[in-house]
């Protein structure tokens, strides 16, 4: 199997594997416990939260465990909606359903939004305009998209959410382990989930600033220092933490993005005779995705023949399958609905090698091929 | 190390701890991907939720997997409290912080309790009563004490709410696992966590009916059935289904509780000489559980005097601790302030053998010698 959607779930990194067990093995203790294995459990906990804050650029007592981007997401949304006073929640037009359909619940008729470009990127200007016109209480605007890979300016949004004094969650989910990351002081929330990348499922960070009084995204035994109860997931955070590391590390080194990014370029390359176009146009994505408009057949056939062939790739989010009707990230970059429908999204990690880009390459000529025979064969009905 | 703090977090279990490398290595993908492994994972995921739903004798379509009993209560009590349409939420005495803490939040002045005798227990009569005169939205009764081990009538209770068409949140995080359930049709909620019976951290399960319309524990890409959103942890679930079928097993056989708890109980009488009493008397508890009052010192010495021994023990719930003044649990049983403080939980698992309980008798009884001795010599001040 050659893997490709790494933007919907990574496989376990060998080092995450390793602290997962040893932390299941040796600090399986609760570390609200009061004995020596408890203390030890607590201690390794501390370890961990300040090694992730360390890889973050955030100061320890800013970073809450969670159980990935979803809970962490859901829980900001909440909680700013009972303290807006009436306010209103700006969101992209491009977020993750996590964020939007949060959104939805919690600040029900008071969600606001602005236009991306035909890549789905949006202006920081269009955020400062609504931060100086119709000031919301909260801003949502991800980092990088997870259906295209596209870079949002959420520093520059960030820095104008700071001077304007208004909070600014950013959904960091696909950038983390990516790309280098530093929490600027502007990013009020941050969330990641640990097995984009390279992390076990299950577990997740959330940043939360010093001075957000009463955030609390589960009540009960008060862990996490009150501000998410539940028996801390040791195990999960260990891992999380050996993965965060290790891609981190990758994700500084330009010389290892900028090589992988050339060969999903060449890839790109190699696909324009076939008709595929690339749905984002020359717009800066992530070195590791790409969203493609297929020729010949809807996406869902594509993903299909390439998984029979053994490549694993995606028709958007996996959030979002099984959903009636084209993406609304496709939708916002104005993509008419026939294009939208034939959209593959192709997602490599670290361990992808431009071997692996070739031999895509070449399944997808092989289905293309087949499909365009096909789409020329008369349709032979048997009785 | 001789762990007696199972009631806070149990260690995996080696088929957990295979179940969970396994679906980590064979089915990494995420179950909502249109590809062959994503269909592979979710085909594994279904499998899991058929064996923890037949495991608890419940429906499969009733059974959301969540991050743990913590989310599992918030949940619910959320749900229950924006639909109750001013109605009271119904609480016994000793619930669990995540139960109570939750309560408070969302039933902001609409909590209402009733007493529990010296034991803890609850009488379900008491709860009928309730049902009769001022009905509330909610009643929750836990299946058994986590400080304690004391068992409630919650059988009975379940009955009563069914009968008055009340709903009911039954917290069986203690009893899973240890004593046979099969969920009857008046619990209308259940939850679980998994490490509490050998299976990993950060994982539960929530017993929702298919009646429960509009009930979401999170919101975004729609997974479980719409009922709980974010990436399914199926790593997670292979290893709480393992631990779940080996302790289910354990549990119905009567001969081996039975023999677990004659250990207990032996333990107990060995104990009587040296002063130190049951703080729940003669009532029926699980079968691994008892809570101790201690002579001579505060529990947190003797916490730490059997820790130094190799011996973990409890002052009481792992998530209160840190918290002043005496438990919320065992004020209820009307026990002294003073007797609070000195009240130990141990806690044993399947794996507890009559020797260990054996060995934390000697240990107790060294201890109890090095404390009266301690408080008999005069306090010598060293200038």
């Amino acid at each position: 199997m050659t893997y490709f959607d790494h933007n919907a779930t990574a496989p376990l990194l060998p080092q995450a594997e390793a602290a997962w067990l040893a932390a299941s093995r040796d600090h399986f203790a609760n570390p609200s416990s009061p004995h020596q294995a408890g203390a030890r459990a607590r201690a390794e906990l501390d370890r961990c939260r300040e090694r992730v804050a360390a890889l973050l650029g955030a100061a320890p007592e800013e970073i809450v465990f969670t159980s990935g981007a979803t809970e962490g997401a859901n829980a900001v949304m909440r909680h700013f909606a009972a303290a807006s006073g009436g306010a209103a929640c700006l969101l992209s037009p491009v977020e993750h359903p996590c964020v939007r359909a949060a959104a939805e619940v919690f600040w029900k008729g008071r969600v606001r939004s602005f236009e991306a470009d035909c890549a789905g990127r949006v202006k920081a200007e269009d955020v400062a305009e609504h931060l100086r016109e119709a000031r919301p209480a909260l801003v949502a605007v991800m980092a990088a998209n997870n259906e295209t890979g596209v870079l949002q300016p959420w520093e520059e949004v960030a820095e104008a959410c700071h001077a304007a004094g208004v909070a600014y969650l950013c959904d960091a989910v696909q950038w983390v382990g990516r790309l280098p990351l530093r929490v600027p002081a502007g990013c009020t929330f941050v969330v990641g989930s640990a097995h984009k990348f390279g992390g076990p499922k299950g577990v997740g960070f959330l940043r939360v600033p010093r001075e957000a009084e009463g955030f609390v995204a589960m009540v009960g035994g008060e862990q996490e220092g009150g501000r998410r109860s539940g028996t801390e997931n040791l195990p999960g955070v260990a891992a999380m933490a050996a993965a965060l590391d290790y891609t981190v590390t990758l994700a500084k080194n330009g010389a290892e993005t900028a090589a992988r990014g050339k060969w999903r370029n060449n890839f790109i390359e190699r696909l324009d005779p076939m008709g595929v176009k690339v749905a984002t146009g020359g717009a800066p994505t992530l070195w590791n995705t790409v969203s493609l408009i297929m020729p010949h057949a809807p996406n869902h056939r594509w993903v299909n023949q390439l998984s029979r062939r053994g490549f694993m790739v995606s028709t958007g989010s996996a959030c979002a399958t099984g959903r009636e009707g084209p993406s609304h990230v496709l939708s916002a970059m104005g993509l008419p609905p026939e294009e939208a429908r034939r959209t593959l999204r192709v997602s490599s990690g670290w361990a992808t090698g431009e071997d692996d880009w070739h031999a895509l390459a070449n399944a997808i000529a092989e289905v293309a091929a087949d499909l365009r025979n096909q789409g020329r064969s008369p349709v032979i009905e048997i009785p």
